[in-house]
């Protein structure tokens, strides 16, 4: 077959007034990525039938994978399957498998059918059904003879992900046949693209030179994702990954859709660690990163979020000689609230910040953006500084990364 | 006039590929509907100069207003000025004063005046240009015979909303002569949606019918979005706004981008106070959601993030007894802490919140989403008791905002 390129339509009002972000565009886009399929045209739409089907017959015409979502619910303004049936001039008829099934699930609710489920379980004849695992509208999937295919799915993000990840992916993978990709991205953390880069091209003599290497910069850090095609792709991505890493040491703390939270957790949990964290800049935000991982209590105690120059002298005994000396934003007084909220909580580890977050607040010496790090254990007490922007939001953000990428990189060396 | 009506076009490789979330479309689409004219269409395109071609020449097609972001830098990858060119069928020159522009602005940084600058620094025969007040390179703006316009952006957010602001704004307004929009969003928190609906419904006849009402439901609590056209919209709207808020009382918190916490910072500023806060299942977020606030240090002390029973016991000073009869997730518990945050940290309000997160840790009698928040100040001690879903993140959230407007209900009352 040819090299197939896809093109996404978003049905939905709700999207054309700004009131929502495309997630299920940004979700497509990357998943079909993924299979090595570029997108490339994406279309939003309101609830109009001629709209839709005209997105679609441009796409159809370019014999395009064309993945649609929204549009399949049970009002009359939801009239993407009376598009797709126009577009191929086919007629609708109620599956009655499809009925069936949503009678089942509310029976199981113990709730009456709701009106406009015939309307959902219209088929248009030539599309197959998709079930939906976790909602009432299925999916629809349309192969035209020109190789071109139309797939339709509910706007509902978890349903339209689940009817993608059980039965489009595979459907497209027995499609591409024996062209394998393999696909992973590493996640980074306190290493810059410019170094990142630079490191990866002194080893591009050692990789495989059909890997494909792009660089994802965000603020959590450096993104590095490695693609390979053919032949026994994922043992050449492997390899692929092995030198990357072993370049890139500590930087590379996971991969695909690894947090550093959730791998400081594991990494805690391993060494049955706990932890207590001492914030005042970051007002809260570092625990409340920790505590997102599920399982969390097991490791976290808590924390205090020191906004006051008193708190840090009554609630973590930061001695107040010290404050007046060096000030509240300095090495001496991130150790000695690393070290207090670590005593005073009970943990075996604690960790805190310290920063001028702004946008005032600054001086000279330093200004808007300086943040102290503290870390402390049994053995040892240290800081670091960092020096961020002039973005309040953004420093309380780069401030908690890293603050858990310092403890993450201590924790992995001692 | 005709009535206007508008497309968006983003471009860059980025959005196809599902790297990053298309919030340039989102902003567009709520400005544009922010100014009465609705969207109807939104396209993606890569780098690529005749699918840019093709998008721009269909919008103008069908006479609508047609804004463009992105594809505007340095680089031959960005060819939505070459695109625009062929659209018109006119030639691209170099603009000296765009050029000038730009060589000011790098000659005040002590930069070179990087590579590509003539680039930036075209402009398409016929088009206007749009300064740019936050970076190089300048919006562009045609309008043809048939009342079509088209408008490009830079792709980079913050200055693609500088030009829409200070250019695209005015002269969309100009041409829309007489007739005047007056929008406005009321932000309610903990009422639901359907109640919301009911108590406007109760009080339509009071409207002026030419009001439409429009429910826009979030996390955060359900937006009322109020639109008003016509003669004297403004003063309409003003009456349609103080009918709606004389209904729903303390349950409207603010309008447009206000926010909980900047409402709840301007109340304790107002009133002289000073808040603490106890978190157990929030784990720092009302903490992180306070400081999010540029000076919120005049009001916010600190916290304790209790997410272990000793340390509710040796920091917040609850009682061991109750802790044991009643379990953390408790109504004396949770007064408790805010007693405790109070006293310990010495301000003159606590907060508190215990709960269950999940998604696991339930019990029969206390289900996982089960949150007590609690609140003492000088005359008093109470807490309240919320009922939330199965999900750990949205738990978080939903019980930071209800903690937040709980304090901020009380506030108001006494």
């Amino acid at each position: 077959m040819t090299k197939l390129v896809a093109s996404i339509v978003t049905v939905g009002e709700e999207l054309l007034v700004g009131q929502v972000l495309d997630t299920n565009a940004a979700y497509l886009a990357a998943e079909l990525t993924r299979l090595g399929i570029p997108v490339v045209r994406s279309w939003t739409v309101g609830d109009d039938k001629e709209a839709i089907r005209g997105a679609l017959a441009e796409s159809m015409r370019h014999g395009r994978l064309t993945v649609l979502t929204g549009g399949l619910g049970p009002t009359p303004d939801d009239v993407s399957r009376e598009a797709a049936a126009a577009l191929i001039e086919s007629n609708l008829s109620v599956d009655t498998a499809v009925l069936a099934a949503i009678e089942r699930r509310f029976a199981l609710l113990g709730r009456d059918v709701p009106a406009g489920s015939e309307r959902v379980a219209s088929v248009p004849d030539g599309f197959d059904v998709l079930p939906n695992s976790r909602g009432t509208a299925p999916g629809l999937w349309y192969e035209a003879d020109n190789g071109s295919i139309v797939v339709l799915l509910p706007g509902v993000p978890h349903e339209m992900r689940a009817i993608f990840s059980e039965h489009v992916v595979p459907r497209i993978r027995a499609l591409s046949g024996r062209t394998v990709i393999a696909q992973r991205t590493l996640q980074t953390a306190g290493i810059g693209e410019t170094t990142v880069q630079r490191q990866i091209d002194a080893i591009s003599h050692l990789l495989d030179p059909d890997v494909v290497v792009a660089y994802l910069p965000r603020l959590h850090g450096v993104r590095i994702r490695l693609t390979v095609t053919g032949e026994e792709a994922s043992d050449r991505l492997d390899a692929a990954e092995r030198h990357v890493r072993a370049k890139l040491g500590t930087a590379v703390y996971g991969c695909d859709d690894d947090t550093l939270e959730g791998i400081l957790g594991d990494l805690l949990k391993r060494r049955g660690l706990t932890v207590a964290v001492a914030e005042s800049c970051t007002g809260g935000l570092v625990l409340h990163r920790l505590t997102n991982i599920s399982g969390a209590s097991s490791y976290v105690m808590g924390g205090i979020v020191a906004y006051s120059n008193v708190i840090k002298q009554h609630q973590l005994g930061v001695d107040g000689d010290t404050l007046k000396q060096f000030g509240a934003v300095s090495e001496p007084v991130a150790m000695q609230m690393a070290d207090g909220v670590r005593a005073r909580l009970g943990s075996d580890v604690g960790l805190s910040v310290t920063g001028i977050a702004g946008p005032s607040g600054g001086t000279e010496e330093k200004p808007v953006g300086t943040v102290w790090l503290g870390y402390a254990d049994d053995h040892d007490t240290r800081a670091v500084k960092h020096q961020f922007g002039r973005d309040r939001r953004r420093n309380k953000d780069k401030s908690a990364i890293a603050a858990m990428n310092f403890m993450r990189q201590i924790l992995l060396q001692s």
